[in-house]
């Protein structure tokens, strides 16, 4: 049950439930931070035998828009959280009615939505690459005269590690691009010439307490991230303009927990390209690289308790993720006795997916 | 099952079970730490809902010496491990014949037993307090003239935090300790004037490689470890010979995991006190005080995987022991940004009991 202290935004006592949305990696950092506090976690998968629900105390199956079933697993939570892009709005509304869902749902949706992404972050005072929309077809020669050609096609929901995504040179382009996505509403955004993309993660407490850390410089390839290096080499002047947008960004939609804001570092400054309404792959050279690691820190923030330092234990740290079957060579990676692996413990080591990662701090 | 590497000594690979004897917090933290390294963990506790079944793939409920239903808990896993001193040895042995059974039951016989523990030590060249055997009562004039009178009674079997003890002056004092409990063969030891305690963790892999912590102070009160302290101070000369003592007993045991030995730092020099064939209480520092901590280690010596770099992370490293409720008032200690908290997720906070620790980094 929720306790009147949740309700109120005071601290939850240790040995309360934590309820999470999501069976995956993230939920299972999140669960084995919790259970270090003394909280009890109840994970929601969609599948049984989830990464997550193998270290929490209990675990739910059902479908994402099973609403009779996400309230009966909402039942023993203090408080709820979620570890995915693409949960139903609806739902974690109507499960926040009863049991506070941090972070709110209402930054989902923002993360969810292209546009409403890119509005938010220009309502915050931040940058982001020149856009224009596409509901219909004759948007796209607009649209191109808006933001210039070359230009990069984006469905405004459900992309994520560069899908729903097209490289477009022309309005034909765009139409052949706009239906081969359904015709789902989209964007064009003009390319931005950026040498890097950096990220940072913020928290934020139910006080309206705020940290952040270091920026990261992360390396793609083929659309995943490959490896996050902090702090972002030569990004000290550009530490206070992120950290500012994410705070900006966070106070204005009373967040609570941790969130990843990405960004492209061009000659102008900083433009936001994304906004992650929960831990980050980006954030994850915290665990071992950073006083308090971006887990424990959105379960401190979640709970109600007070934050703790983000800031780096060391020099420098790199953060290289593990595909597929790499993750199983762990063992001979680990030879380097200061490497820190984190193994997720997914059964299929399907090929190009996230299975681990591993941290270097020097 | 058992897989075919694990028989031969070989590693185990990532996703397989690691069963653990034993539900407290131990048991928790190692399957926190068996969990990021992508193995599912398997609980045997006596009690459902314990701490560390609350954390793990799968849990069995049972007696220690059921060995039918050890035998089943036992199937599934790659490697067994235990969290608990008191242990039946011959359930353990009964197990480590179709299963690994890492630390060794040997180890687990040893420590049970003050005398056995004792002659090995001395078989290993470490020094002890001075002691005698009773196994009658005619042996207590005997014994108290040689270790000299005051003296310690212990039983052999069965002591923890202080219980089982007496503190004795005369053979009548010995005599009525006996009877008091239940004419169990027991030991007198010399009365040792130590300035303090310290102790060390040791782990051994597979391969007979070896890693050790430094010393850590050890503050205890009523019986009850309340404080670690690591480097314990000016103890930079006796380093060697903690390490020495314990690689030539975990050596001479073929031991396989993490082993603490606590020893009295008397003005002779180091007396060995006792062998804890198990991560152990003195070692909570290396949490957040040392690059691979000993759950960690722990786990990756039974999986048969490189060992870990023992060394300190920054400073000195305190850990306090959080005793009955005292670990509910974590949230406002964690108002210190960089204290580390672990909570044992126990359902009562009995007074005097151990419920969590923190520790601090500086």
């Amino acid at each position: 049950m929720t306790t009147p202290d949740a309700r109120a935004g005071g601290p939850i006592a240790p040995g309360a439930t934590i309820g999470v949305v999501g069976g995956g990696q993230l939920g299972r950092m999140i669960a084995l931070a919790a259970a270090r506090l003394g909280f009890d976690v109840h994970v929601y998968a969609t599948e049984p035998d989830a990464p997550a629900a193998r270290v929490a105390a209990a675990a739910t199956v059902g479908a994402f828009d099973d609403l009779a079933r996400l309230k009966r697993f909402a039942e023993p939570c203090a408080v709820i959280t979620h570890e995915l892009e693409h949960l139903p709005v609806d739902a974690l509304m109507a499960l926040h009615a009863s049991t506070p869902v941090r972070p709110t749902p209402r930054a989902v949706a923002i993360a969810q939505d292209r546009l409403e992404e890119k509005r938010f972050a220009a309502a915050c005072g931040a940058a982001t690459a020149t856009f224009a929309t596409i509901d219909a077809a004759n948007d796209a020669e607009t649209a191109l005269a808006a933001v210039g050609a070359p230009a990069i096609f984006k469905t405004r929901r459900f992309g994520y590690d560069g899908k729903g995504q097209a490289l477009v040179r022309s309005a034909a382009d765009i139409h052949e691009a706009w239906a081969a996505h359904g015709r789902a509403p989209a964007i064009v955004e003009g390319v931005v010439r950026f040498h890097r993309e950096v990220s940072v993660i913020g928290a934020r407490g139910v006080d309206g307490a705020f940290a952040a850390y270091d920026l990261a410089e992360n390396r793609h390839e083929e659309g995943i991230l490959r490896e996050s290096r902090a702090p972002a080499p030569d990004s000290a002047a550009l530490q206070d303009d992120a950290v500012g947008f994410t705070r900006r960004m966070m106070d204005r939609l009373d967040y609570v927990g941790v969130m990843a804001v990405e960004f492209f570092d061009a000659p102008g400054g900083l433009l936001v390209n994304e906004i992650a309404p929960r831990v980050h792959n980006s954030g994850h050279w915290t665990d071992g690289g950073a006083w308090c690691d971006q887990f424990e820190q959105h379960v401190r923030a979640i709970a109600g308790w007070p934050l703790g330092d983000p800031a780096r234990r060391g020099g420098e740290v790199v953060m290289t993720n593990l595909l597929g079957e790499s993750v199983n060579a762990a063992t001979e990676l680990l030879r380097d006795p200061r490497l820190r692996l984190n193994h997720y413990g997914k059964r299929a080591a399907t090929p190009g997916r996230k299975t681990g990662h591993i941290t270097r701090v020097s």
